[in-house]
């Protein structure tokens, strides 16, 4: 049994979760990008402008680590998530910059049990990010592995 | 033109860089996590002993912007990089852990020229980190926009 909210019984395929909004600074933006990803157009609005992306951008594993929170606090915190083993795609569709409103859903696409762990088992999620002019900036899908709730029940 | 070391032309198919090692510590581990991926077994050793997972281990993400950090030192600040559309896949084949010594190489997998923009060229990198025991603990693909040296010339 758990108390979690979600556990791999109660994850439906089609399920929508809304994962709210967040404001990216462009402190945030640096910052990231100081530490993982130094290229020029993550540090700098005037190198940015000089390439392709026409200013300031985030990292895109920046845009994806920032989905990953906002994920945990409106749905993983409160399920029985075991983790991932990867993830099947990602596009940075739009740069993100600062001052942009991101606002997140993440769909429930398919589920199955784990033939190796009966306790666990396993759902794709479809996650989408988009801006504030309603362009998606970011999609990707990826596998969580979810504590079944109940089992000893059959599959 | 460009003095960087590595444009789109530079860059052979199978081609393999060294990335070097990077030893990651539990407080990077725990940082990164209360940020951007606060699940128990990103924050804490004996959650992390609950779980399947067994210990306190790297979020996914974090292994990731660490390979990220670790191309662009080797490679990427080197060359005419101009960012990426997309990761093809992401695998989290083993737990990273603190004290883990992570040591990466990038193999360029296929390249083309982009048909909407004659001065980029379009390469893909497989990359790979292993530990200290020789596991491979991530694998990803990715696509690298790289602007060419001469781009005047005929494909």
């Amino acid at each position: 049994m758990t108390e979690k909210k979600w556990a791999y019984e109660d994850l439906e395929i089609g399920m929508v979760l809304d994962l709210g909004s967040k404001t990216i600074t462009a402190e945030e933006i640096v910052a990231f990008a100081r530490e993982f990803d130094p290229q020029p157009m993550h540090l700098d609005e005037a190198a940015g402008k000089a390439g392709i992306l026409g200013g300031l951008t985030a990292s895109g594993w920046h845009t994806c680590s920032t989905y990953m929170r906002m994920v945990c606090d409106a749905f993983i915190l409160q399920s029985t998530s075991e983790g991932s083993p990867g993830i099947d795609y990602v596009r940075w569709k739009k740069p993100v910059r600062p001052g942009d409103v991101l606002t997140g859903r993440v769909t429930i696409t398919t589920k199955r049990r784990s033939k190796s762990r009966p306790d666990i088992g396993l759902a794709n999620c479809r996650g989408e990010i988009e801006n504030q002019k309603g362009e998606i900036v970011l999609e990707l899908e990826n596998t969580g592995m979810f504590r079944l709730r109940h089992p000893e029940a059959t599959a």
